[in-house]
């Protein structure tokens, strides 16, 4: 939706100096704009925004004024640059709401304004509420109930049944997986990520939630408001993941484990089974350990050989305990 | 699958105790039963039991009767709930085999009571056994064969070419793919799990494993059977693992590993390339090492700033072999 | 394109010995190859290639002759069959070009010789070069332009949406993802691959470049020229990973990191954000540091509890500091 420049100033309330009625077309980088783009800078980069061929750009307020081009001061130009291309980017609702490729249960039912993509399979009973993308190929098996505003990523899989078996002998008979998926709103999932069901309860993803690309979130697992999760993390059955958290990529949370909200977890960490992890830490390695006392033992690890020769000489050792 | 309260005592041999006629339509955890579900509870679970709708419980023999209550007692709740469950829950054959939207090459075979759902690819020469269900959206490439009872859930991918090169000059010459897969009875295979046909030999996944979502497993890797693979796990070119296993998440295994049977690996562990890992041990680390080990080093990583700061003191080092 | 052995002989430049006009069709390893088979074995399997009923076999230069077979000579006999293979497995062009279930927007071009497998979906103003394979299920999301010779394996998902937000109060809003990718020549890309769109600028992955299974390419990330990524190794936003580098399995990369060209990253290898790798260094361990020192500090960590017995004996200190 084409916006005119004081139209975006008015959107992010920031004072427009130069032309008024820029129309602009989309968003860019400063290096790679044209007149209908909108782009942004921070104060740092106001001299290469003074280069740029942008139509109109955010800039910080309280720098120096740049000459002969249309800007728009805020106190925070990137946030105000991503609120005004969420407007400018907004698909026109023309495009048929479901792909005729998609495959929907007839007792599926979705929302006003919501696009279902090519070859996406909606389940028996799965709810879907208004102005959702479902891109291509996304399976949202039966009975899963999903918000208002959610975006789903190509080949997401929400609701395949949950990973729980009961052993009986050498065999493993699988627990049965009849609960469901909660996704609520402003939610996104990214690519290829994967949600399974509830065994007997339901797995929940809170309102505003961000998951990257890749990710596996187990039944029962229940996933706060307003939580980041960066790509390939697992978090296993049953674990609670505190509202206004930060999961780095590659991390791996363990069954039943609970994090308070705030929680802070570095990339690659990994948090034991049955865990609580208190009090909004930032956490880092595995098993996962405060921050602090991380890059401590980190640093002791690597100036360990140095000490052990030097300790090793003062007291004469010469390596008789080495396996 | 309807049954009785004593169609399912039956069923477990279990003890009756109560109303013999109790219709029941499904399962559930003790808190969302209602009078038609049948439920379960551990010893420490009975009081919460005694408050539940359920129309049955199974409950732990030996333990204090439950009051005006239809339950069914036997030594192992959990496994004869999953028992239980798994006639209750057993799907109708009425659905059609092949969802119309799949795409089943013409040489391609299924056994009987197999179900392909939307979406999926089923490649030339491919042959799968009797009562599969291969959810929607599974690709699986040519010359894959898959026995009975197989479980593949959405996205997963069969076949797909191992990643083998070989270096001419600065180039990578792709080395030939034309092994294939082949998956015995009753496996299960997680969402978007990736597993790729051999390169001049078979990649196998034995009979009664277990594999969740996000999974890797690479070209001529041989899993044993009645395995369980959490999510996320990758599995290099050509290694063994041992049957009765159990691979927790995120766990990565080099090339040409082999596990003996009945070994167990932490999550994010690392098993290096070439590494035999002997007789059932429990290991976890990267690299992988007996999980006591691991244990007491990680013991001794998080007291040595402390120990080290009373070495220094003690030998009158002032810190001369820091770097 | 079945071959004789003369013409393999002359395509790898090898000195043919034995019968020229034995008809090749396929390739197998020694063990399971028929006489219409190409085999091949390095100097120490020479013994094995005497016992296998292949009917041409590519042995090592320089070792001792094998009787009554159909051997070429050469230097490499693994690059030489790996080059044969290309041609005796080189896919007739019959098949049509886009299958019937795939859904390609008007507005995108394929090149010559290139198919589009079952159920792959290619968005608008798509560009996909000559003689390129895309495998069923690929999703290139709009304006995605891909080289010539490209594979991509089933459920690789190319362009969606980077994983980027600006905080605003608790939310988290969307930062625009509006740049594309660019793949070139001779790229493959594996199974349930992830390679996201740029925000504002361009996610490259350069020619020659081969990416394993369940791999995720953040925005705005440069992947240089014939390099090599295993599987579930995931690289952040905005890093660039020199041409020629070699990346374990389950490799996580920081944002805006960068390493230099020929780049060794061992298995679960964690680069931090910023991180440059300077002079094509081998790495290992969570930061990554260098190999040498990653094993002496292992080293050091292991014989630690023996070490720090002796020593607290020798001090006559009693595990008062410990924690």
């Amino acid at each position: 939706m084409n916006q005119t420049s004081r139209q975006i100033a008015e959107l992010v309330r920031g004072e427009l100096i130069g032309a008024e009625d820029v129309v602009l077309v989309s968003v860019a980088s400063l290096r790679n704009a044209g007149p209908s783009d909108l782009s942004y800078a921070e104060a740092k980069f106001h001299g290469e925004a003074a280069q740029s061929k942008a139509g109109c750009v955010i800039v910080s307020a309280g720098s120096a004024p740049l000459a002969n081009r249309t800007v728009i001061l805020v106190r925070n130009p990137k946030l105000a640059f991503a609120n005004a291309a969420a407007v400018l980017l907004r698909k026109s609702e023309s495009d048929p709401a479901i792909h005729s490729t998609a495959v929907m249960d007839p007792s599926a039912t979705i929302g006003a304004g919501t696009r279902v993509g090519a070859g996406c399979v909606v389940g028996r009973n799965v709810k879907i509420g208004i102005s959702c993308v479902l891109y291509p190929r996304v399976v949202v098996y039966p009975g899963v109930e999903i918000g208002n505003n959610v975006i789903i990523h190509a080949g997401a899989v929400i609701g395949a049944d949950g990973f729980g078996f009961v052993k009986d002998g050498e065999k493993y008979v699988p627990f049965p997986q009849v609960g469901t998926v909660i996704i609520e709103d402003d939610v996104e999932i990214g690519a290829n990520t994967c949600i399974d069901r509830g065994s007997l309860e339901t797995t929940v993803i809170r309102r505003g939630t961000k998951i990257d690309n890749l990710v596996q979130i187990a039944h029962n697992v229940e996933i706060g408001e307003h939580t980041v999760i960066a790509a390939q993390t697992g978090i296993s059955g049953s674990s609670i993941v505190g509202p206004h958290s930060i999961i780095a990529g590659q991390v791996g949370i363990g069954e039943h484990a609970r994090l308070d909200a705030h929680t802070i977890l570095g990339g690659q960490a990994g948090v034991l089974n049955g865990k609580h992890v208190r009090g909004g830490e930032i956490l880092w390695g595995t098993p996962a350990r405060p921050l602090k006392e991380f890059l401590e033992q980190q640093a002791h690890l690597t100036r360990l050989p140095k000490w052990m020769k030097e300790i090793k000489r003062r007291l004469g050792l010469r390596g008789e305990s080495d396996s």
